[in-house]
């Protein structure tokens, strides 16, 4: 059996949260841990020196996009994806997976795997759960996923089994086909709403073993309320030794309940996209720096905040370069948006700590001053 | 009589090229010095300390762009527009002239002045030279230009020669309008490609006296030979105490001779434009970054160069960002551009301090290694 790569360092007394330590090819992750998304090999307008500074210990790769453009020969010749967009610390790549189903009308599902169209130029392409591996082994993240079916919400219950049931043959294909052991294969547990099927599916997944544990399918519901208790479910069912990643999911409150509910990693385009569209977060709620009344606002954008963008820049300015569609107004937004997520996962851990986590559980403003001032 | 803010320091022996310190307000300025274009209160792309690290020592703002937005308002109540902009040294902006005379049939002039309708909302506005001046006072630059009429080419002797009395008859009221002595306003000269009334502008505006002398009307020619011989017959005509400036020219090769007939300042957008449209100056000549045969090209952009773009990242990363449309190619192209005007400009420096200038005139990859070499 493979070493265990992921220690366990404190657990909440009342929550299931927990602070942990995963060990990785490019260095070790403090959990919970917020992983931006760099979906083409960037994290949209950052550098990696920015991102090393405001604290980002590991980022995600979209397999579908980076198979398509620049292509995987492009990233193998480059000697991996680490690389090829001089990124030193760790990197998890998606399988793939959820960019084909959500591909809709373009791609057809088999038990051999998924046929789809590119977006690009047409082309016809065949991903199965060994092609999706061998790219991952290609691109060389530190942590892959293996090849799942992520089914619309809603589905009826009989293709939600069935589909599930699929993931788990995959799952076994995957990691049959996995070839680098410097490379984390981590499965993914299905079976949508449905507490029944979920906990076939953690069964079945565990039962197949990985080094880690991601819960898929949360992101694409409606119903937020369904899909927390769905969540609440299914973390504890997961080996307490093994880390978890919520897939895909979201808010800062999505955050901190994922946290509650025992998950350890988490990624969303998020605060990235957000930032793009003017959307920012702060410890006084959300900013949306296109309004008119920051026409005139000279004060920073979040003055308890310590990003450079808070440390240097007004409201009013930051209104100027978004109204002008000026790339340092997406620069700056986005700096500061990841600086709000990473200072509240660093203020959950340091809570989870000092077993104040439970209280502060619901005070996202005070779990993000709490990071502010602790950078660990 | 005002202090004299500027400083020769080396005059080349066989060129009319000359190393001086221009003093103002925010900073000592290094001549012969580039002025990155920062039109909208940002030069595109970069923070204000990216432009530090990579040596900028004084930026250009365009007074009619921040005039119309934000607004001369909003940068007032801001306290200028170092403080708007988070800019701590020297600024130089212009009047104004330039934009709006290339509004073509948008606009009115008169002897009082311009006016003109808004691109962005068809609003009416009228500019005066007293209206530039008091704008300018307000935006705070540490350099500032008297309104002048920049003359379309080509255009008729008559025309010229009224236009260039006009304009010496509006930087008598530029000078006794201008208000604020921690700001220099710098006079104009203009005069098409006609010798005499080149001269003829050079003396009046050296009678009406100002701190120092630019050049207007040589980034609308199209014949270079001819625009570098009025250069060269121009620029001797000025006082040789006075800080020259050459406006909106050029390329590398056009920097080189406005230094050979002893031009101080410079500012041009071509290294951000260029930049932005992937196309990249190196010593080994210019990469346009979208040709296929870099898709596999993992060597560094310039591999003598010490830019954060050379030292992390490869020709095939960069034409993936930049064939994906990233912000990150727009960053990491325009800090090589600037980058590289800012090594020639100090190359350029050295050479004229080390008397190789004269050899070294035709050898712009020598003298942007020599400004690697040596960051003052």
């Amino acid at each position: 059996m493979a070493e265990n790569k992921f220690t366990l360092i404190h657990k909440d007394g009342k929550t299931q949260a927990r602070v942990g330590q995963l060990r990785t090819a490019h260095g070790v992750v403090n959990t919970p841990i917020f992983m931006p998304v760099g979906t083409r090999a960037t994290v949209k307008a950052c550098t990696p020196r920015e991102l090393v500074e405001i604290g980002v210990e590991i980022i995600l790769g979209n397999t579908y996009h980076l198979y398509l453009r620049p292509g995987s020969q492009v990233i193998d010749q480059a000697g991996g994806l680490h690389r090829f967009m001089a990124w030193k610390k760790p990197i998890l790549t998606d399988s793939g997976g959820f960019q084909v189903f959500s591909l809709g009308a373009s791609r057809t599902i088999s038990e051999e795997g998924v046929e789809f169209r590119s977006e690009i130029d047409g082309s016809k392409h065949f991903i199965t759960p060994e092609r999706s591996i061998d790219i991952q082994n290609t691109l060389g993240a530190d942590i892959i996923m293996t090849f799942d079916e992520c089914p619309p919400q809603p589905s009826d219950y009989a293709y939600l089994k069935d589909s599930m049931e699929m993931t788990l043959r995959w799952a076994k294909r995957c990691k049959k086909a996995h070839r680098n052991p410097n490379q984390q294969l981590f499965g993914i547990v299905q079976g949508g709403m449905e507490k029944t099927l979920r906990k076939a599916s953690v069964e079945g997944t565990v039962r197949i073993g990985f080094p880690g544990y991601a819960i898929g399918g949360m992101s694409v519901g409606e119903e937020k309320a369904l899909m927390y208790e769905t969540l609440a479910y299914t973390v504890p069912l997961l080996p307490r030794g093994k880390p978890r990643y919520l897939m895909g999911v979201g808010t800062p409150e999505d955050l901190v309940y994922g946290v509650s509910c025992g998950v350890d990693m988490f990624d969303c385009v998020m605060p990235t996209r957000n930032a793009r569209n003017g959307w920012l977060f702060t410890t006084d709620g959300v900013v949306r720096i296109r309004n008119a009344k920051y026409k005139m606002d000279f004060t920073p954008l979040d003055p308890d905040c310590l990003c450079y963008t808070c440390q240097n820049f007004t409201r009013a300015y930051l209104r100027h370069l978004y109204m002008e569609k000026e790339i340092l107004a997406h620069r700056l937004h986005t700096l500061h948006n990841l600086h709000f997520y990473l200072s509240l996962m660093r203020g959950i851990r340091r809570a989870i700590h000092e077993d104040s986590f439970a209280r502060l559980n619901k005070n996202i403003p005070a779990l993000v001053k709490l990071g502010q001032k602790n950078r660990k």
